[in-house]
């Protein structure tokens, strides 16, 4: 396998798309580091595992030693809503958009090489364009082409209102990759139509056309639907070792292998094609490759120290114990204000008054859902399920259910 | 009859809409200076009758002491065909656009009262205007709304490509009454979309939406199609009084009627009304009616003294020797680089040599048309018909065709 094909592979590998992976061979012949976007929100970020597919591929790249750029969009953002009618996006101000450029910046670069990474922000070149430059942009495509985009089409056909200024934003992605003389643009399948903007406007300015390497869109807890935070079936990276290991472990075989493709850095497909073969012939336990996954997951967010000590509480905690399998579900009922930590551990009947809590809790014996708790004023609320412990060996499993 | 109620039978004249009329006859209560907006494109001016309705209506606003602003879209004009499809429309500069605000003002003021107008151009404030600012107009207006202009409806339909620009220049038209703030904008019929843009984008900002008052497209010279250059059915304003007489002269009746709405200033409606019955009913030739009309165009235009040279011109030439009616027509061959005057009457057998053709021309004895011909370099391509003359009473109709 010469470097060029294993090059390719690694490029290529839980890529939904390339267009067109011809040029794509070419440009990596050339042997220079070729100049790799990926645009992002400029809304303040809180990056969850589904985010990390593309951050994945943008390292991907690094480490054959070509250079990411990792685009800010802060131009459309501090414009906000200008029908006026989701007062809820108000326009970012420039403060805004560094603040969120910090925390993208503490978030990525737990996946991304900051040597061969450029922060960079729309607004550089957009800020200078006139209101002429935009009419001129504007003549680079038609109306007829651009309610070809999916969303569009549907809205259109659906008689819901699209405002004009909808038509504008897929060219100002566009026109970014021009402004940066993108090699390649990565982005989510949803993102296709805006990538193949950049390469229709790079023609139109003389520039050969950019790379479209388009990823799935990562499915969530359920194995089903797509990550997301509003469907609640996401790992955030910032969320602690320990959760991130649990929710792991509770994902399906096949989503994990899936995830593996994704998510996985330190394990080539080749790996996880001999454990896949392992696990179907019965030498390898799937619960010792998910362990495995779930490792390299806490490890990339929090460090490997972290990690093992994540794994072990899991191990004790979960596993060994085999809370999941043994213990009972109580239901108990909460006010709508919440139950604090003393009354539910009484009322899940591992203490017999709210003092020995407070004595337990200041011993540090106290957790929930594997998670030492010290804070006396913590509320939980209803629609949860949690494991509750109490010393070393007394368990609970409650459903909070509302009074 | 009130001084209101003659006012707004006055500025009704002719129209086709008054959006809102209700409106209108409250703004012109507040007895003060109303705005009034007209716009005209930044291109080469020339102007025929067709144009004058506009004017003349502009004029009617100014006579009840109005403030007219007559507004041309250079922004628009200095872009060009931003789709580069169109080389034959470059960019205006501004040195273009000065020199044809000149010969606008060369024109538009033998209608328009000098003192009661302003000219503006768009440039003003749409060369402060950014990037962000474009789409923030953009935002004002729906894909859906502007698909129902007549003309991109028809080409969405057809499948005929509509650049994405395309649609910002509507709201730009609608936005210089926002910038403007009109009370009154007023257009042609094929303009009411976006005139009505200016309402909604005056109401976006806060102000009282102008009265948008269209008048319909003149009739040429056929009395069937709209006039226009490239129908040749026109009566430029710059052409000579001889010419508009003649021309207005052969108009036919109906028609006549229809330009004494729209075109004559002279003339009340109910002036119009009366001469209109006396032709019916045989007390007045309508040929005298004819003549008054073209007395008072060729007057506009060239002054009293040349309307009535040229109806004298029209009386002796045409009407006295009945030319029309009793002249046989010569077919003349022409060759491609055309035929200088002494030629041409050898030919139409007025004369029977060049030098006594160049005798009489000598004696302002020669004329084409009417015209006294002085030039012995002037020459007639193949495609016309003329009416030579030399002398008192030698006359030839003759048809110049390609030879």
């Amino acid at each position: 396998m010469t470097d060029l094909q294993s090059a390719l592979d690694l490029l290529g590998r839980g890529a939904d798309e390339i267009i067109k992976r011809e040029e794509l061979e070419a440009r990596l012949k050339s042997g220079r580091a070729l100049r790799i976007k990926a645009g992002f929100d400029p809304t303040a970020p809180d990056l969850h595992l589904g985010h990390t597919v593309l951050l994945n591929k943008m390292r991907q790249f690094q480490d054959l030693g070509h250079q990411v750029i990792f685009l800010i969009g802060d131009f459309t953002g501090m414009i906000g809503d200008p029908t006026g009618k989701n007062i809820t996006r108000k326009p970012l101000t420039r403060e805004d958009v560094q603040a969120n450029a910090q925390t993208y910046a503490e978030q990525v670069f737990k996946v991304l090489d900051k040597e061969r990474t450029e922060v960079r922000f729309n607004s550089e070149w957009f800020a200078q364009m006139t209101a002429a430059d935009m009419v001129k942009l504007a003549a680079q495509h038609t109306v007829a082409r651009m309610l070809e985009r999916d969303d569009f089409a549907k809205r259109y056909a659906a008689q819901q209102p699209i405002a004009i200024h909808e038509f504008l934003y897929p060219l100002v992605q566009g026109y970014d990759s021009v402004a940066l003389r993108c090699d390649v643009e990565l982005g989510g399948t949803d993102q296709k139509f805006n990538l193949l903007m950049g390469r229709a406007l790079q023609e139109h300015a003389g520039q050969a056309p950019q790379i479209v390497l388009t990823m799935p869109l990562l499915e969530g807890l359920d194995g089903v639907n797509k990550m997301s935070k509003s469907l609640g079936n996401y790992i955030g990276i910032d969320e602690p070792a320990l959760d991130i290991v649990n929710k792991t472990m509770k994902i399906g075989d096949d989503l994990m292998w899936r995830w593996y493709e994704l998510l996985s850095l330190d394990h080539s497909l080749a790996d996880i094609e001999r454990m896949r073969r392992e696990v179907a012939g019965g030498q390898r336990h799937p619960r010792d490759a998910k362990i495995a996954l779930a490792f390299e997951l806490a490890a990339r967010f929090h460090g490997k120290a972290a990690a093992e000590e994540a794994i072990t509480q899991w191990n004790a905690v979960v596993r060994e114990q085999r809370i999941d399998v043994d213990l009972p579900l109580l239901d108990i009922p909460v006010p709508e204000s919440g139950l604090r930590i003393a009354p539910l551990f009484v009322a899940a009947k591992l203490a017999a008054s709210n003092s020995e809590v407070s004595r337990k809790m200041a011993e540090r014996a106290l957790r929930v859902d594997g998670t030492v708790v010290e804070d006396r004023e913590k509320t939980l609320h209803a629609g949860g399920e949690h494991l509750l412990q109490i010393g070393k060996r007394a368990f609970a499993r409650v459903r909070l259910v509302a009074a």
